[in-house]
C-alpha cells in the first residue's frame, strides 16, 4: 500500500527502532525518565525555550497550552480552519472552558489586523480575550507556511494587547525546512509551541510543548489531571531524539515529491484548483466526471490510498513512508488516468 | 432625558408598581410564591408549552437552557451576531463547556441549509452537533423578525438530526406583536424559548424559560446551581404578570414611534445605510462629517440619549418609557441637524 | 401560620415595602442604579471593604467568590456541613470545577490545626489548594459562631500559605449581634465575605459580596456570566439599604426567641441532644415515642411549621415574622405535649 | 539499586521488549494498529464486557470513565483515600465538573449502608449523586482487596438507586491472584473498570478501559479531546498483549515478597503499626529512634530505595524488577539494623 492519507501513518525506521530499543527509561511521572529528560532539552535548546514538557499527542499538547493562557469564560482567536477549533472535539471549551472567535482567512492563515481588530473590549458582556493561536504550516490550508512578517505583526498586536501567542507547531518543522527560517525566531516570537513527532518526523507517538519555566510547570499540573503523565516514556522519547537527529532535513524529500505529484494531477482536465504546494500536503478539487470518492476508490485499486476531505476535495500528504519509486508510481498511474 | 439607548431602561409604571405591592410572595425556593407560580403558568399557557421557569435574568435563562440542552465538548449552532455568543460573557463555554459554530447570515439570522451543512459528522475529531439556537427578534439585525418559514424549515433539518432548538426570544414579543403569528406556533416549532420580561415588556428584571416538564425540572437544578433561585420572588414576578395583561398589544406604538424617527433619520443625508426597521430597533450609519460619537454628542445636549455600537453605527431603540411627545421632539431636533 | 421552617419565608415590613416602592432605579448592568450602587457602598463601609456587588442570591455570591479564588482542579478546604459544599448543588465544583477537601469539626467549625493539615504540597498527584472557606453562623451547626481567636489563627494559617479566606455570612448579622464583635474586623481577616440580606435580614432577595477592588471586579464579570446582572435591581437593593438602617439590632430579639423555645423543649422528654442556642436556629433531636415527622405533624395541625432535617433531628428557626405572641403560643403548645 | 518506590518503576523484560518490536502497527486514531485492537478484545474478553479502550495511562481511563458516568455538578461517592480523589490532581472536578463524597472506611474501603447512606435525594440543594467508584486492591489501604461479599451489597445498593459503579482496578490483576475470584464477575458487577498495565504487569504505561459498547463510544469521545488518542500505539499495546500472556500469575510471587519483607520488619522494634500485607504493598509506622526520612536514607546507603508517604509511615511495593536474591539481602539489611 503507498499511504497518502496522512503523515501520521509512519512506521519507524529501523534505526528509530533501534534507539527506542537502547532507551534507558525511568518513570517519567518522578522526571525519573532519562530519555524524555533528553528530548525535553533538546527541543528547549532546539528552539531557544526555556523549558519543555513531553505530551502523548499534539491535540494534548495544544489543549494545555490552551487551558494554561486562558481561564473559563475567555475568548481565543484562531483561523476557523484552525485544527485546535475543529478537530480536536470541542476541546477547548470542554478542558478551557474557553470560547472560540474564528477569524477567515487565506488558507487557515490568520492577519494582524484581523486579530486587532477581533480582540474584546474591557466589558462584562463580552469574553475576555486572553489568547491568540496560529497554526504552521496550516494543515486546513494544504500546508501553507505563515509569511514570517504576518507573524511579526501579530506578534506586536499581542504584545500591545498583553496576549500570549501559541503556536499549533504539529507541522512546524515542515515550515522550517520549507522557509528556511531560525526555529530560535520562533521561540522568541511565541510564548509557547507545540511541535507533534508523529507527523513528518515518523515517531509512533507524541508531542512537546515548549515555554517558559513557569509555564511548563503549571503545563505540568494540567497534563496530570488530563491523565497524560506517562510512565517509562522514554521508549517513545527516544524515537523522538532519533527523529531530532535524523529527519529534519529529509522533510524537504517529502515537499519535493509533493511537488512532483502536482505537476502530474494538475496535467488532468479532472483536477479542478489546487491550493499552493508549499511543503508536504496537497488539497485539489476533483471535478467533471470524476468525484473524490470515485477518485479515491480508482487509486486504491492500484494500492494507493488518498483522502477526500470534503464533497469536491482531495487530500494527499507525503511523508517517510513514501519513497520515490512510490512517487513515480503514483504519478505514472495519475497520468494515466482519463 | 429621553433614553433612546435600550428597553432596558424602562421604569415601572404606576399601575405596575401597584401590581408589585399587591404580591402575595412565598419562598420560591420550595416552590411557595404564588406569583411566581402564577406567571410560569401563565407564560407556558400563553406559548402552549408544558412548564417555565422564571429566572433573575435572560442571560440566565439562555445559559440554562443551552446547559441542559447540551454537553461539555458539544457544539452550538447560532449566528455570529448572536447575543448568547458575543454578549453573555462567554457563558456558553464558562457555564456549559461547549463550543459555538456561529454562522454568518442576513441580519443574525440563519438558515436552514446553512444549518444543515454546519452539523458535524458522528467522529470523534469533531465536536458533537447538539443544539441550534436562534434570536427573535435579532438585536445586532436591527430587531428584524424570522420569516416563519424559514423557522419551519430550520425546525425540519433539526427534525432530521435530532437536535433540539432554542429560542433566544429576548424581544419575542415584538416579533409577536409585528408578525401576527400565534405565539403557539413559537411553543411548537422550539424545544425551549426564553423571553425576557425587561426589555419590551417593562418590568425591573426577570426572564421566563420554556420547555417540556423534563427540561424545565433539569433547568430547575441548573438554576439553584447558578445561584438563580430567588426567595421572594413574586414582588417581581407580579410585574410580569401585569406585562402579560397590559403590555403586549402596546409594543405595536413603539413600532410605530421606531419607524416615524426612521423616516426624519433617512432625510438626513449624514444617515447612511439603515437596517430594515420591522420593530423597535433602528441601527444605521452616521457619515460625513458626523460620527456616531458626535452624533451622540450632540443628542446628549438636548437630553436625548442614544448609543454608538461601532465606528459608524449608532442604534437607538423604542420603548414604555418613550411618550409620542419625545418621538416628536426627537424628530423635530433631529430635522433641525445639519 | 407560624413559620419556623426557615428564616428564608419572612416578608417585608411595611416600611421595608415603602422603601422598596421609592427606589430610583436605573439600569445596573449598566452601573446605573443609584440603590443599588448606594447599597453595595454602604456595605463596603460596614464592614471596611473596597468593593462590593449586589447578586440575586446568597449561593451566587458564595458562587462566584469560589470561582474568582480558584483555578480548575484546585481544592477548596471547607466543613463537611458548608452550605457551599452541600446546599448549593454542588456548584463548586460546576462552576469552578474545584474540588473540596471537607473537613469533620464541631458544628460545622473548621479549626487552624486542621486546615493546616489539609493544605496540599506543591505535587502534581494533587489537587492545588487554593481557598480556605468558613460560614458563620454556621447553619448546619445550629446557628453556632465562630470564637474569634480561631478566625485569627485560621487567618494566620492562611497567610502563610497565601491562601485567601472567604466566608460565607449568610447569617452573619446574627454572628455580629450576638458576639458584638465589630463587623470591620471581619472585613480585615476575610478576603471575601457574602452576606444575605434575605434571612434574618428580612429582604425578599439579594445579597452582597465584598472584597477588594480587583475581587469584585473579577466578580462582576462572573455574575455577568451566570446571568447575576439585573437592571432595575434597585427596588430590591432599596430593600436592603432598609433592613441596614432597621433590621440589624432587631435580630437579639430573634435570639431570645429561639432561647425561649430551646428551654421549653428542653423539659419535654421526647426531646433530646440539642445543639447550643447561640442566634436564631434550634436543631434538636426528638425520640422516644415521637419522631421528627409525627412532631411537625402535630404542630402542623396547630398552625406551626417546623423542619425535620434528618430521621432524628427537627430545625427551627426565628425570624421577622416571628413574633413573642407566636412564641409564647408555640411555647405553650409545646409544654402541652406529652 | 533496589527499587521498593512503586511498582510503576519496572522496566520491561526482554521478552516484553522483542514482543513491542514486533508490533504490526497503524494508526491508533483511525481504529487501524492491530495490536491495539488485539489487545482491547483481549482484555474485553478476560473481564467478560464488551468493549475495551487503550489509554495512555490509569489517570486517563479513570478520569474519562468517571467524565462519562457524570454530569458536571453530579457527586461522585468514593473512599477519601481513593486515588481518583486525592492523587489524580483534581481531575473529577477539573475534567467532569463533578463533585466528590468521600465516605471514610476500613483502608480506603467503603461498605454498602455507607454508600446508600451517602446518596442525596432528589433536591436541587443537593448535588445529583451519579456514580460509585471503588478501588481494588486499595493503593492507600496497604494493597488490601475488597471481601466480594461486599461488593456484591454495593452493587445491589447501586442497582436500586440506578447508579453505574466504576472499579479503578490499577492493581486488580494483584487482586485476581490474592483472592482467585474469577475475572469475570468483577466484569459482571461493574458498569466500567480500569485497569492499569503499568504497575504489577510490568508495560512501560497502558492502561485499559471496560464497559459497554456505548460506554466505550462515549469513552473514545472523550480520550480525543483529553488528546489521549494516539497514532502508532501498538508498541505499547504489544507490551500489554505480552503481560496479560505472562505477567498475570507470577504476580503470587510478588505478593510472597511482600511477605517475606513483612515478617522480617514486625521483628524490629522500631517497626510500628502496619497494614495487613494482602498483595505486594506494605504500608507500616517508623518509630522510636527512627523516623521515615531517617530510615529510607539509612536504605538508601545500601542501594535499597523505600517511599515515606506521611510523617510516620513509609510504603515499600514488590514487583517484576524485584528478584528473590534482591528481597533476601533486603531482609539481612533490615533484619541488622537498630
Amino acid at each position: 500500500m503507498i499511504d497518502f492519507r496522512s503523515d501520521t501513518f509512519t512506521r519507524p525506521t529501523p534505526g528509530m527502532l533501534q534507539a527506542m530499543l537502547q532507551a534507558q527509561v525511568g518513570d517519567d511521572v518522578f522526571g525519573e525518565d532519562p530519555d524524555v529528560n533528553k528530548l525535553e532539552a533538546m527541543m528547549a535548546a532546539f528552539f531557544g525555550k526555556a523549558a519543555a514538557l513531553y505530551c502523548p499527542s499534539g491535540t494534548m499538547s495544544n489543549q494545555i497550552a490552551i487551558k494554561v493562557h486562558t481561564q473559563p469564560g475567555d475568548e481565543v482567536i484562531c483561523s476557523h480552519l484552525a485544527h485546535v477549533y475543529i478537530y480536536e472535539g470541542g476541546g477547548i471549551a470542554f478542558n478551557a472552558g474557553a470560547q472560540v472567535r474564528a477569524l477567515e482567512g487565506d488558507r487557515g492563515m490568520i492577519t494582524a489586523p484581523a486579530v486587532a481588530a477581533a480582540i474584546n473590549p474591557d466589558d462584562v458582556h463580552k469574553a475576555r480575550t486572553s489568547l491568540v493561536c496560529l497554526e504552521n504550516t496550516s494543515n486546513r490550508g494544504g500546508g501553507c507556511c505563515y509569511n514570517w512578517e504576518e507573524i511579526v505583526s501579530i506578534r506586536e498586536v499581542c504584545q500591545q494587547h498583553r496576549l500570549p501567542l501559541h503556536l499549533d507547531g504539529a507541522r512546524l518543522f515542515n515550515a522550517l525546512v520549507a522557509t528556511g527560517q531560525d526555529p530560535k525566531d520562533f521561540g522568541q516570537a511565541f510564548d509557547s509551541i507545540s511541535v507533534c513527532l508523529n507527523k513528518g518526523m515518523g515517531c509512533p507517538m507524541g508531542s512537546v510543548l515548549l515555554g517558559s519555566e513557569n509555564f511548563i510547570k503549571a503545563a505540568r499540573r494540567i497534563r496530570k489531571k488530563l491523565g497524560g503523565g506517562l510512565r517509562q516514556a522514554g521508549y517513545m522519547a527516544a524515537t523522538g531524539i532519533y527523529a531530532m537527529e535524523n529527519h529534519i532535513q529529509r522533510l524537504t524529500e517529502d515537499h519535493l515529491h509533493a511537488k512532483q505529484i502536482a505537476q502530474t494531477l494538475l496535467e488532468k482536465p479532472f483536477i479542478g484548483h489546487m491550493l499552493p504546494v508549499e511543503t508536504n500536503i496537497l488539497i485539489f478539487e476533483v471535478k467533471g466526471d470524476w468525484t473524490p470518492q470515485f477518485f479515491a476508490d480508482f487509486l486504491k485499486k492500484e494500492d494507493i490510498l488518498v483522502m477526500p476531505i470534503s464533497p469536491t476535495q482531495v487530500r494527499m500528504v507525503t511523508h517517510l513512508d513514501i519513497t520515490p519509486d512510490m512517487v513515480e508510481k503514483t504519478c505514472q498511474i495519475i497520468s494515466e488516468m482519463q
